[in-house]
């Protein structure tokens, strides 16, 4: 298997670029540390984090693994709920983490604008030149021109885990953040090792009317980000996301011949309810696929650590390899929209 | 309208029995309020809501509500999740509230058991002599042979809202609970308004390859009531829930001609985020459905109650009305079922 990874082209991906821009994104593991250096000298009484769609949908990791790991009170909230209904917990000592990669997504910016406004404080991973960059008191601007999901996880895990490590519930920090330099290596050779099977499931799957997509615990982020903001919004393909447990509360009714089941099986306490999902379909002679995360090895972290990057291999795999080879089946351009961002609306 | 209203006969519906039932369910407010002085009395630390499937969804309305209006804290969890992950707010000074009309749905009845033997109590709406009832120490059986979500809701907001009272925070509780006496009378009044609409609709959907349906705020819960308990599991429909301020953000790159979209417009501060999806719909000249609740009157109740019953009213309207009409088209009976409780899995 080894020889054949290694032989491995990645269409429509230029590996150079790819771990040069990671090389450069670690390279801003001091500049976000003097922001957790800051935040937590001032203190703070919980945690927001504030995104909408995809940046909601990669924060969601984060939310679960904060929760699990440390007490400190966090949420995640979206953006146009947040307009809406002004969260009550969020006051003057809360903290705001939110990113937008073009800086001008409007939720985003809205709410940015009043929780600046009220005193409240924001780190706000964008474009330092963008609508957010120029409301937000702390900006961390990636140093990259291409715009990996992993990128802007590595950079949020030194200001969360981080944040984590000067309350006393993490103490392995430096360990983690020093090992995780090699995150985009792994993830490079985990891709290969994916390649052809992201073919294969491409293939098979592009064209069936309806797919469900079951996700659970650390994944159920990742679940959303691939169904909805590539599948829905760049590949007009129609989805079901569904979590594993709900996935038995009606979605399973709905399996029959042509109608793929793609199972997001992770590694935390959820991963026998994924299973669950998966020994149905099995029994049932369902036409389902695993994306098994256990699969794939990444080198160079303590055990302990793996929970942390498991999201980040679902990432690669999901929403960037399996997204450029639905491309190449659908013919449908993954920059095209038809309604998103094209008129005001 | 009225004379028209007046005439109409609904289909497969015993309005007698429904009015006889609600009127049965009616006479059982002293038997919660007992409960609700018990607890009150005990005292409580926070509130679970405990539910997988319908009663998850049907709870929804409560935690929206109760967060609003409330200081106490309130979480609904999904029983499976609870039981892969015991969640660290529950101690022994919770109240847990649940429900189960067959009494023996796994997961909840999983999670009851360790609940109670860990000393929570426990508050069950289901029958005393299932598997549940013979869990929970405190037990709610309603005096009815038909299954209506509006007969589970009065009851239950005995409880939660007698509880908000004995909390200080809804004093006119006595008020509302006198008031709600005509919620049936109300409610079928309202399917009779909604009867000609629900042949229509149902008509020109039931066989949509795919609907995309859309809530928010108190309304959440019962959009996916009505998609995953009737459209998926007792329909086998195709169908794409999402909240009103997601759709935007995926979702609703999917509208094209002969993709739906039925939008629940509800009366909350989220409103303005139906209209925002209403409007899109309109504007791309969408096939779309609205069902707004503000077209229909509640009478005998004060204004500021009404909040409270908009749920209800939703539940008349999809849940059971719009649900017969599907099946007259499908001609796929409600009751059946593939895999649902059909076999171990």
């Amino acid at each position: 298997m080894v020889e054949i990874t290694e032989k491995v082209e990645l269409i429509k991906f230029d590996e150079e670029k790819y771990l040069k821009e990671g090389e450069s994104i670690y390279t801003q593991r001091s500049e976000v540390e003097a922001v957790v250096d800051k935040i937590a000298k001032e203190g703070y009484s919980n945690i927001f984090l504030l995104g909408i769609g995809g940046t909601e949908f990669e924060f969601a990791q984060f939310e679960y693994l904060v929760k699990k790991n440390s007490t400190v009170e966090i949420y995640s909230i979206n953006a146009a709920d947040a307009n809406t209904q002004r969260p009550r917990e969020l006051n003057k000592d809360s903290l705001v983490i939110t990113a937008s990669a073009s800086g001008n997504t409007v939720e985003i910016v809205e709410a940015a604008k009043w929780i600046v406004e009220e005193g409240i404080r924001v780190v706000a991973f964008t474009k330092k030149s963008g609508p957010l960059g120029k409301v937000a008191q702390n900006v961390i601007e990636a140093n990259v021109t291409t715009g990996q999901c992993e990128y802007s996880y590595v950079l949020q895990s030194f200001l969360i885990y981080g944040l984590l490590n000067k309350r006393g519930e993490f103490d392995k920090y430096e360990k983690f953040a020093d090992q995780i330099k090699g995150t985009f290596k792994n993830l490079l050779e985990i891709r290969k090792a994916f390649e052809p099977r992201a073919d294969t499931i491409a293939k098979s799957i592009y064209d069936a009317p309806y797919t469900i997509f079951t996700g659970s615990g650390s994944l159920w982020g990742e679940t959303l980000l691939f169904t909805m903001c590539i599948l829905e919004e760049m590949q007009w393909v129609r989805t079901r996301p569904v979590t594993s447990s709900q996935f038995f509360h009606g979605t399973l009714e709905l399996i029959e011949p042509g109608v793929p089941v793609f199972i997001i099986k992770g590694e935390d306490e959820f991963r026998k309810q994924d299973t669950r999902v998966e020994e149905f379909c099995k029994k049932i002679n369902a036409e389902y696929y695993v994306l098994d995360t256990q699969e794939f090895a990444f080198d160079g972290i303590d055990p302990e650590f793996r929970e942390l990057i498991v999201p980040w291999i679902v990432t690669s795999l999901l929403t960037e390899r399996l997204a450029a080879h639905y491309e190449v089946y659908t013919k449908h351009n993954l920059q095209y929209r038809r309604y998103y961002r094209q008129f005001e609306y």
